[in-house]
Formats: structure tokens, sequence, C-alpha cells
């Protein structure tokens, strides 16, 4: 563990009770005592200097102190590059379990905003006609692979998931908060070389990319895509499946954000 | 099946005998039957349009033709982008079965050269004590995967995988053949943007990329990549899993390399 991730509930409090299963985890799995100290994010990224106050059987008190910068408990808990990384929300096309929870805890690592899945026409996976219960299900599990994976890299970006949605709650929900780069795998009119959209990109915006399903967007969804005045991408390389893709896409736009900041 | 790999023997006859296992990949798995036309590659990358010309039992004798610039058979099999890709060889630190089986599978998607297990101080995982049975053993996994990578992706690049070596055998089997980026989590003394690397690759030369394994490279090793006048490279982004940054360093450099080709 880099950095632990605190509970929903956790409100700034000095001193915190933890759950259970926290406690089991920090005591038994990472072999923590009281004085142990290790650092912490909050769900919005903050850093916090924390420390075993009390641990008695199952229930663990936490000291916490605002970290500021950096930490003094345990400093390597911070990546050696801090700046704020730019905004990036992945809508990704709904794929079988093993490979979303890949896409999820690999975009996760690399500081993704947002993850919001994406019910499209190819899509192997369609969760409309499943019961809320499982929605609620699989958007559980997901949560789970973000913490752990927050955990695991001490990202500063407390990446969400999105309940799942279709393409027009996707285009109404985005609205004009940003660029969007559509990433499809055969080329269609009109496409921008993907280093020209890069480059010609607004400031400090946030950014969207989107990302086909197995077997890519229709000529519907793409129809549809164009009309909002999207960027549409053909990545100079093979065909990938999508939980490359969506990596390999993540990748090149935040590492070029990164290295031609604004400020 | 996108495209299907050509097994090593064939040796561009006009008619080739299947063994049985491909032969049951073709006829059983994929239900082709005598008359089916599909896109093929040899084990250098060459196109052929194949068919079933008989089919008995486990044996299948296909017709086989050179494709050039594109297949007759099967025009799909071909990614839209078809340009020749940079040679890019990974050396990457090797990390436990699933994380590499993982990291062979997409590098060989996104088009690699060839992938090297690099034995470092870190590695969670060593060769060196084991039998050559079972680093044979691991190969032969390994050239699986690669191959089922290749069927599915129609990669025009047939990917390969070296035997495992120590970091002084990479650097005399290098030799001078082309520019070396390391890649290291930690930021040491004369480490230069990315983007200024790429910038100033000399043109057409093969490119190594060596990433770390769990826990980065130690400080000898970075010194003797040093001593040898590679390029060290920090990512601005998190701190990533060995998987993840190999096809993130992967990534934003076949897109640059292929954005701004020399031809």
């Amino acid at each position: 563990m880099r950095t632990f991730i605190l509970p929903p509930e956790f409100n700034g409090e000095h001193e915190f009770k933890l759950s259970a299963k926290d406690t089991h985890y920090l005591t038994r799995v990472l072999r923590m005592k009281e004085g142990s100290a290790f650092a912490g994010r909050d769900r919005k990224g903050n850093g916090w200097n924390l420390s075993i106050i009390l641990h008695k059987q199952d229930v663990c008190i936490i000291g916490c102190q605002q970290a500021g910068p950096s930490f003094t408990s345990a400093p390597e808990a911070l990546p050696a590059y801090n700046l704020k990384l730019r905004e990036i929300h992945v809508y990704i096309g709904l794929c079988k379990g093993k490979k979303f929870d890949q896409i999820i805890r690999q975009a996760t690592e690399i500081g993704a905003t947002r993850i919001v899945p994406l019910e499209t026409e190819h899509a192997v996976v369609t969760l409309a006609e499943k019961d809320l219960s499982s929605v609620h299900a699989k958007t559980a599990r997901w949560n789970t692979i973000v913490k752990e994976a927050l955990q695991q890299c001490g990202s500063q970006v407390p990446t969400e998931i999105s309940t799942p949605m279709a393409i027009d709650g996707m285009i109404s929900e985005w609205g004009n908060k940003g660029p969007v780069l559509v990433f499809h795998e055969a080329p269609i009119a009109r496409q921008t070389p993907l280093f020209e959209v890069l480059h010609n990109l607004p400031p400090s915006l946030p950014i969207a990319l989107v990302i086909g399903p197995e077997g890519g967007f229709s000529p519907n969804e793409i129809d549809r895509f164009m009309s909002q005045g999207f960027n549409s991408i053909l990545l100079k390389t093979n065909i990938l499946r999508s939980e490359t893709a969506a990596i390999y896409a993540l990748s090149v736009v935040q590492s070029y954000l990164e290295e031609f900041r604004d400020e």
C-alpha cells in the first residue's frame, strides 16, 4: 500500500474510527501496530498524515493530520511527478467483466478523473435489461477495484466510476465541458491526426476520451458523435482490443497534456 | 480470428498441410469448410490469401497465395493503418505470470517488434535459478500468447519473444542498434522530457524501451544504463505498476513515431 484511501464517511476528523474491514487490512494484512504512521487520501484527493492511535481486536482509531503538499509520515507515498493532472474523462464501451476490470484498474493508476461505462449498439454486455440491484452490485465491485488501485499507486486523483449510460446520455451530460476525442478503428471522413488535435486543444478544459467496444461504434453512433462536432481519431497502430485501446489513448493524451502544460 | 498465423515450418508452399491442432481450430472452433477463404501471415509478417482445399478428419490442406499489399480473401483482416510500423524492442523486468502475460498480449497487439524479459535485482521472478526445461516451458507459453494476439489483431509485425536475459546481456546484445529509452519511476540526474527525446530521435533506427520491474531498477542498474549513454525518462504521471508502465511507454512512443514518420 502506498496510500490508504479513507472511507467516504471521513470528514476531516482528528481522530477517526475505522471499520472492521479496514482495521483487518491495516493490522493483519499490512501488520501495522499502534504508533505506525502512514499516508492517506480522502475521497477528494487531499493527502493526510495518518497514524494508528489505538488498536483493539477489530477496532482501530487513527489520528489524522492534513498533509499539505507532501507526506511527513510516508514521503515515498507521493509519486515523483506531483503536479495536478489534467482532468480526463474516459467513456468506454462496456465489455466483459475481466476486461472492464482491467481498464478500470489501469485508468485509475494513470489518474483518469472519471470512468464512464457506455452502453453501445455493439457492446457484448448491456446493463439496460438487468435489474437495478445487479447494476449496483457491478458498480460496487468497480469501486472496490478503484480503491485498491488508488492505494497502490498513490494517485492524487480520486477516480470516479459513473453508472453506465447510453450515448445520448453521454452527449447531454457532457454538454460543452470541453473537447471530446472519439477513437474509432475504421477511417471515416473528417479525421484529424491525433497530435494535431492535441496541439490545438484549448487550455485547462477537461477532456473526454470516447472508446468503442469490441467491434467499434456503429455508423449511427459515429454520425451522432460527428453531428456534435467531436473529434474523430484513428490511432496509427494495429486494431486493438478495447481494453488496450483505452489505455493506449489515455497514455498518449495524458503524456502530451502533462508535457505541454498550459501554466 | 482476423488473420491466421502460419506455422514456422511454412515456407511459401502453394499447398500446405496443417497440424491436427490448427485443423481443429479452423474447422471446429471457427467452423470453416472446404472452400472457406481467409487471411494469413507467415512468421516474417507477409500476408497470404489462404483457403481450405481439403478437410478430412484431423487433416487440412490449405492453398496459399502471397497477398501483396492487401488481402483479397478477407480484406477486413488488414488494419486501417497499414504502413510499416517502426521497430520497437521492449525490455521489461520479469514480473509474475499473469501480469507478464498481459504485457505480452498488449505489446503484441500494439505491434512491438520484440519483447525481452529482463532479469533485474528487484524482480520478483528470476529464471536464473530454474532449470532450462522450465524456462523453455515459460517461453513456449509466451509464444502461444503472442500467436493468439497476432491472430486477433491482424498485426503485420510478427512479434518475437526472446529468452530472458540480464542487464549486461541486454547491453551487449543491443550494442549500437539505436536509441535506448529507460523508464524509471524516480527522478535522477540528467533526465530529459519524453517528448524532447522523441523529437530528437534519429530517423529509421530501431528503438529500445527499457521498463523496470515492480520496485524499479536498483541504483546500480541505473548507473549501468547511464554509463551507456541511454536516455532516462520519468513519466509525468502516477506511479504505475510495471504492466501499465510498459503499455503507457509503448503507446506514447509508437504514436509519436507513426505520427511524425521519417519518410
